[in-house]
């Protein structure tokens, strides 16, 4: 059977078996989570092994294990490197937001619901079952080898060290990853472009336990006050970040690039429906798909500080906590936002509180050729896949093991995303649309196809 | 037996049965402990009974039951009423602080400690023991009234009608409200003001879930960012409250009461010691205890928006969220302030994000009259109790009852508070002096004497 009828025949099954792997809650920031992350990688192993990959292997690392497989038989043709990751972001639903239970996947509209539906272990699977179709019809058209980590949502800490340390094992002519978002279903893209991050905690410290507020109030500093006068201090009423010399490496982006990215232009329209708000933000100089794009943040993820529970409690907190992460351009590095940031805060921290600037995690952004014949071999198998022809476009999340295979390989990445911007990624009601995992694994048989020649 | 033996005699069966009291999580602002509030009401409406008190009772409310007792059989004499609360605020331990459970009163270092050892129950108590010496000599000098609710820490909701709708009930020549502290064991002190109180949560509410910091960071804006902006637009840095209009009605304080509570100095090393703080915080016009006693403070008691937990969480939140009192002082009005607070901030709400305003209860400053022959009285108990002149202070806390007793019973009040400064009321660790315990016993037992005549 040709892989495409392959696909076709065993849609149900594919759909049954992202289930099994949807339901485990393999939270990779939530220490509570580490044996869940551990049954994750173990699920996969077991079933890349039962599809016909060789080697399939647990990599351990002082963090979450690697998942490691290949298929090598196709000779000469090219080899190629996919990246997927099975770990997944909290779920927590405080609101109750979600209309089902984010680890008991809910198909509802055509769409699988579910944490990690499609961030990252629905687009993982798409490339799993591209591979199985093409070994199903005997043949796979290039050499396959799957790096599949537990640690992106976390930073990838060991999987950085795991690619510098494991080049032969690794070598590869492509990479591919599966982790990116299209503009619609009838709107295929291809991302050329990722940011950078770095992640940060910004504590204010003030008296040595949380005071009476009526006893205290007025003559000890409040470190919530503080927290919000350093972090108020950070934007502008433009949104430009007054962080001391945080645009100086900020590499700006020729005209042609920006004709390219404007045909997938902004809508206000898009951005209501997806998001809720009434209108747009951001710096007025650049483009509203620019300000994703194109431009560096320094956002807010998270801000605790005292009494946060029902009703009120009248205490002066002894500390306050901001989860800072900035997205980063070219040519920005982490460490400089960080050390940037660090003394920023440092220098406007008033002497009544201490002040603490941790980073947490940090990872490069990327830029990809465009002109490369992986490249145009993957427009084609969008083209094939969708319909139509795909745009080029930067996004504004970040996928920093990009850079590190980029520049330790020597091989060039495509960004092969399948994901939709509405799929809630990181938020409530995270899905994956069925369409997309049927073309998305024919666009990517189409694409193996190609470079086999 | 004479009270003062009696005292002497049974201080470890007093000990115990506070105990008793201590272990129930009487927490009045969490709904869940609704049942363990009803039977603290319960537990001391038997012991008031068991000391030999009549007409005990549970008045019940909309929200806790209010306990009252009466001893009338003193004719002629004088009629006291004497307030408390047994209900207390949150022990939330996040930080492991807490030495011992909060709810598992233990004895260390001459001090019981246990949530509501000295705010209120400890307190409360003292003056039952008080009466309850007297009453075992057979005669109260003085007519007894006891109220003592279990709304306190939630705003005394439903104390205020049932004061106005009880005034017979209640009518007295005195109220007494044990809720205060003094200044030091050697150092006897009695609060002749405290600060009003209006509590509010200021909500920014941005996308309809938490969104993809990468997607969308950049062109939506983030409701934290705007919280921390308004938060830091509500004082200047020298601690100035901004908000239009707030200090319009702050009646300034005559230079006879400036000098009578410039006897009570602010000592850094005493802030030092008991807030770990190295050095003091507001308004440079005024004295340190000043900024306490007769300045309002606006005071954020908690900040909540999106990922709060371990490690990060690349999220753009819907909404942030500040907790935040104001105290006020004479002749602020909370609601006044409320809808200060409240039109502020609509006014600075950038057109991205929505904000609102919530007020979640008031209550009224208090100044009480220092030359009465009650207070007289009052300076003559602590003399014989601590062994010292005590001195007028104004306290910076909020007991807005004590507005309501003198406007609707037309009595005065006197604060005969038993506190230490480190008691560490509404933090962790909170104690009660067994000194202040037997002091105060003995100094409320001088103090209905004295009033017998």
């Amino acid at each position: 059977m040709n892989p495409y009828d392959f696909v076709d025949a065993n849609r149900k099954d594919f759909i049954e078996e992202l289930k099994e792997l949807l339901r485990i809650p393999s939270i990779s920031t939530m220490s509570e989570h580490k044996g869940d992350v551990r049954r994750a990688a173990e699920w996969l192993k077991a079933h890349l092994e039962s599809i016909g990959m060789a080697r399939v292997a647990l990599y351990e690392t002082p963090g979450n294990p690697i998942v490691y497989a290949e298929w090598m038989e196709a000779g000469d043709a090219p080899t190629v490197l996919i990246y997927g990751h099975y770990d997944v972001q909290p779920a927590d639903d405080a609101d109750n937001l979600w209309l089902s239970d984010p680890f008991e996947p809910e198909v509802r509209d055509g769409s699988l619901y579910a944490r990690g539906a499609t961030d990252d272990k629905g687009q993982t699977f798409t490339q799993i079952k591209a591979i199985q179709s093409l070994l199903a019809n005997g043949q796979v058209p290039v050499n396959v080898k799957f790096i599949i980590e537990g640690e992106e949502e976390s930073g990838s800490t060991n999987l950085y060290p795991f690619v510098e340390q494991h080049t032969d094992l690794l070598a590869a002519d492509v990479v591919i990853v599966s982790d990116t978002s299209i503009l619609g279903l009838d709107r295929p893209s291809i991302v050329v472009g990722l940011r950078g991050i770095v992640s940060l905690e910004i504590e204010v410290r003030g008296p040595s336990y949380d005071l009476h507020s009526g006893m205290y109030g007025g003559l000890v500093q409040n470190p919530a006050q503080a927290l919000v006068q350093i972090l108020a201090a950070m934007h502008d009423e433009h949104g430009h970040i007054m962080v001391p010399g945080f645009y100086d490496n900020v590499r700006e982006v020729d005209e042609t690039e920006r004709a390219e990215l404007a045909k997938a232009p902004f809508t206000l329209e898009r951005l209501q429906r997806e998001t809720g708000v009434r209108v747009a933000w951001g710096e007025p100089e650049y483009a509203p798909h620019e300000r994703i794009g194109i431009r560096p943040t320094l956002e807010f993820n998270g801000l605790v500080s005292g009494w946060t529970g029902e009703g009120g409690k009248t205490v002066l907190p002894a500390k306050a906590l901001a989860k800072v992460t900035c997205r980063l351009v070219p040519d920005q590095s982490p460490d400089e936002i960080y050390r940037k940031i660090r003394d920023y805060v440092a220098a406007i921290t008033p002497e009544t509180v201490t002040s603490e600037v941790r980073k947490l995690h940090e990872g490069m952004w990327a830029v990809v050729d465009t002109e490369s014949a992986y490249m145009q071999a993957a427009v084609r198998a969008y083209e094939f896949g969708f319909g139509k022809r795909p745009i080029f476009m930067r996004e504004g999340g970040s996928i920093p093991i990009v850079g590190t295979f980029q520049q330790h390989l020597g091989a060039p990445v495509i960004l092969m995303g399948f994901g939709l911007p509405d799929d809630g990624l990181h938020g409530p009601n995270e899905k994956y649309s069925l369409h997309c995992f049927d073309r998305g694994m024919k666009t990517a048989i189409k694409f193996y196809e190609e470079l086999g020649g």
